[in-house]
C-alpha cells in the first residue's frame, strides 16, 4: 500500500498565509519524488494551524524527499514562522476517490 | 476555497478491514455529490483507527452528501463497527499537488 501522512503545524500568529504559500509553491516539485498527493489546507477553526494531507509511493519516497534541496530550502523558510507544535499521523493508503 | 475535512474514527477491534471496505466502496458515488477527493487510510501506528481526508466543492456539498441514500446505507453498516470515538478537522483547501 502507498504511504499516507497527515500532519498539522502551528504557525506564529499572522504568518499562516506565508507558510501556506511556501508549501503550495513547493508541491509540484514533489511529483518527481514519488508524491501522488500533497494537499495544503488551513484549519477552519484555528487561524494559526495548517494541515497537510499527503500520499506517497512509499515511506522511503517521503523520507527521501526531505533531503531534496528544494525541500530543505522550503523547510528553512517555514521553520522560523512555526511555533514548533506539530501533530503527525502515518497511514497506509487503502483507496477512495481522486487518489 | 474548497472545503476540506480530515477525520479519524476508532473501530472495534478486528473490524477495520470491513469498515475500510465500506468507505472505499462508497467513495466513487461521492463524485457526483461534489467530492473531489476522498482518501481512506489505515493508521500505521494504531490498528483500530481509520483516517479519511476529503476535499469538497463546499461545506454545503459535504453536508448534503450525508443525506444521500447510499451514504445513509454506508453509515448504517459502519456505525455498529465503531467505538464512537471520532476526531474531525474542517479546513479551507488552499492547493497543492494532485488536487
Amino acid at each position: 500500500m502507498r504511504y499516507g501522512y497527515i500532519g498539522s503545524m502551528k504557525v506564529k500568529p499572522g504568518h499562516r498565509t506565508e507558510v501556506v504559500a511556501v508549501l503550495v509553491a513547493g508541491a509540484d516539485g514533489l511529483r518527481n519524488a514519488g508524491c501522488d498527493l500533497y494537499v495544503v489546507t488551513e484549519s477552519a477553526t484555528d487561524e494559526d494551524t495548517v494541515w497537510v494531507s499527503e500520499v506517497w509511493e512509499s515511506k522511503e519516497h517521503h523520507d527521501a524527499s526531505l533531503q531534496l534541496p528544494e525541500a530543505k530550502a522550503a523547510i528553512g523558510k517555514v521553520m522560523p514562522l512555526l511555533t514548533g507544535e506539530f501533530t503527525r499521523q502515518e497511514t497506509h493508503v487503502v483507496g477512495g476517490l481522486g487518489i
